[in-house]
């Protein structure tokens, strides 16, 4: 019979112990800020209806991007964010919630794409959301900014520092009433800007130039990115208004002690469902990984689902893509991952296994990480190379005359140094 | 527009944020005894190839019972168990772990059966496995007991407590020789072993009397479950080593303190691939849940992976069949979890927002969890009302004065006590 592979599928992360220790860390890490922070952890369903999913119907080209199946007449699918799921929650639970709701996803998601070089297929992304019934400050969006910010902080030793990029959906509203374009070429540029990154200052310009038409529209479009924003100031109410809110928004992160926060209307998040101020978060030290977490306002998130208005600032973190992508790459340092055992109980022969079991409880009664190796028949040699290899602290070694005698003898993996002692000796040596 | 449903698919948990939190929070401490116990905590993926979940080819009748999905000319599908993905990981990483390797998985799974009344189609499982190349000593398969029995006991307050009982795969088949039964009776004996417990007791006399059609045998075999195994000592070699095994095992965990533990032939798991001992844990107090968590010996993890032996014990805990269980049917206590927030910190005004957000970090920087109410612009009744429903134990006002001072007022939302002071204060009172 041929063997079957053994790698996972293509777009699908798996790391090895040591990598999967520092992942997890990163992320309990995290999410005890958030924790303290206020958020409610939620844990909503990978399989959502089709409906729930997407408005569109178009099967064929949805399935290309989308895990979907059918069960008997139910189309569903995999989840590709955490959004649509959490709105069709909260519609659900109006009454079971306190508003303004802080609500934090930590979960896969899934995109059902052919795969592509260094697209992940499956991938964890850490949510949050704050929701307001009706009405929400905008001191809420700057409160997400400064929880993501000392999410990352907490993970600074490994990931380096950060900086957060502000735009305004409502500006370029306001600019392009300004400059009184039509609706076609409101969404083609919307789309240019969105794109501008990848594409490169010589394709945006021509871009720019084929929708408008109009080089003064166009050096003006392009004059934001190059000059900033200040110059639209006494143009249009419209203007001041994002502009003020702008600059009001960059005080009150100041004021909250976000001091890595710039504004850069570059930064619009796609055509999706935002709606004012949006952001994204960028390593210093590792721009190649793009955008570490991003999010922004929406004035509306579950009209779908209810008649409440529900509207709410919301963000996201991507932990896969910042941290499978430093663990595939080897960028994280994983010394203080590859040694999570404290002590290995080398046991010679079956008779002293029951008495070897106690000291075992005993150690992890004192939440020391206690592995026994059992196979009690192997020679010591055979047994303290194990203790060796997996990179144990210490080493007890029982034999007949330890559990005779009711006692352990210890053994320093670094030092080499073995004493003989009860069991409370050995977790005094143990702890230092 | 119609509104889309609002409830998740049928058979999908979800659960309201104080029950989350009781559901993370036994993970947390189960994981913790595992992770004291030297298990790895594995992540892979949720979705594997179609050749890796099943040998069968028999596609129509394999989607009845999983979610499988096809991308270009690759067939895939949804884990139903942590097994599989083990399987196939450890067989690719034989050189980057070390024998006898301890793994654990705590993750979703999925059955894409079509719903069914109390059948979770995604639900949790906690899977250890302890792997070996070539050998591995049965006392391992105690130490697995030992640590579920310590995990479990890390939730006794809201589950109560378990007992265990012990099969033996090796047993069967040497009373199965010492009747001599063919081929396929031992085949059929084995489902109807297996279905004794729903299909009662006349049930299971009419299936034996159709198998066997011999009222002596018939009555050997309905007396296992009846007498006991003892019966069957000094009859053949391989049911006195069946039964010695049996009796050892017992003493070996009653050597490790695992007191819960009795023999019960009727435990045989199934036709997978057991091979060896196997056993099942019930929680005294809900036998209406069934198994809690099961297990057993497995001769041959990954063969179809490689050419190397591995060998193991392992067990998969019910995660979601306890805790969903128990929590959808009120069965929990969740005082202790309905009032996860430390400090309401009320901010009276837009001017007052930068100094709250410095008291709010200063809080969350000492390990406190504070929830700031940023629609300043909210009378003082609003704000102090959500303080109470969302069961603060304090609630910290901050308005012109106490900005303009340095100080903050706290109130204690219990007694109604309300006092004036530094922030270091707060904190003071705020730990009792």
């Amino acid at each position: 019979m041929d063997l079957k592979p053994t790698k996972p599928l293509s777009g699908f992360i798996e790391l090895l112990p040591a990598q999967q220790r520092c992942f997890d860390i990163c992320a309990a890490r995290m999410q005890n800020v958030l924790r303290l922070s206020g958020f409610s952890m939620l844990d909503l369903p990978a399989i959502e209806r089709a409906e729930v999913l997407t408005d569109k119907d178009n099967w064929d080209e949805i399935e290309t991007q989308m895990f979907l199946f059918q069960k008997g007449d139910t189309k569903m699918g995999l989840r590709y964010d955490g959004t649509v799921g959490l709105a069709r929650y909260v519609a659900g639970h109006l009454n079971d919630l306190t508003f303004p709701f802080r609500a934090s996803q930590f979960s896969k998601r899934y995109r059902g794409e052919r795969a592509q070089r260094g697209r992940y297929r499956e991938f964890y992304q850490m949510d949050l959301d704050i929701l307001g019934i009706n009405s929400l400050s905008t001191n809420y969006d700057a409160e997400i900014i400064s929880v993501i910010n000392r999410a990352l902080e907490s993970v600074a030793e490994f990931i380096g520092s950060a900086e957060v990029l502000i735009g305004s959906r409502p500006f370029w509203d306001a600019l392009f009433d300004y400059l009184e374009l039509n609706a076609a070429q409101k969404k083609d540029i919307f789309v240019l800007i969105d794109k501008k990154d990848k594409m490169g200052d010589a394709d945006f310009a021509e871009g720019l130039s084929d929708t408008l038409g109009d080089s003064v529209k166009e050096d003006l479009v392009k004059s934001v990115f190059v000059d900033g924003y200040k110059q639209f100031v006494n143009k249009t109410e419209k203007l001041d208004a994002a502009i003020n809110e702008l600059n009001k928004f960059i005080n009150v992160l100041s004021g909250m002690g976000v001091n890595n926060a710039r504004i850069d209307l570059s930064i619009t998040r796609g055509l999706a469902y935002y709606t004012g101020l949006v952001f994204e978060f960028k390593l210093i030290n590792h721009p190649e990984l793009g955008t570490a977490a991003g999010g922004g306002r929406y004035a509306d998130l579950a009209g779908k689902f209810s008649k409440t208005k529900i509207i709410g600032v919301g963000a996201a973190i991507g932990f896969s893509r910042i941290f499978a992508a430093m663990l595939e790459n080897d960028q994280i340092d994983l010394t203080p991952f590859s040694n999570p055992i404290d002590v290995a109980v080398l046991v010679m022969g079956d008779n002293n296994v029951a008495y070897a079991a106690g000291v075992v409880n005993a150690l992890r009664d004192e939440n020391i990480a206690a592995v026994s190796y059992l196979d009690t028949d192997k020679k010591f040699k055979n047994q303290i190379e194990y203790a060796d290899k997996i990179k144990a602290r210490f080493s007890i070694i029982i034999g007949d005359d330890e559990s005779a005698k009711q006692v352990v003898a210890i053994k320093n993996m670094t030092t080499g140094e073995q004493q003989s002692g009860s069991v409370e000796d050995a977790i005094k040596i143990i702890r230092g």
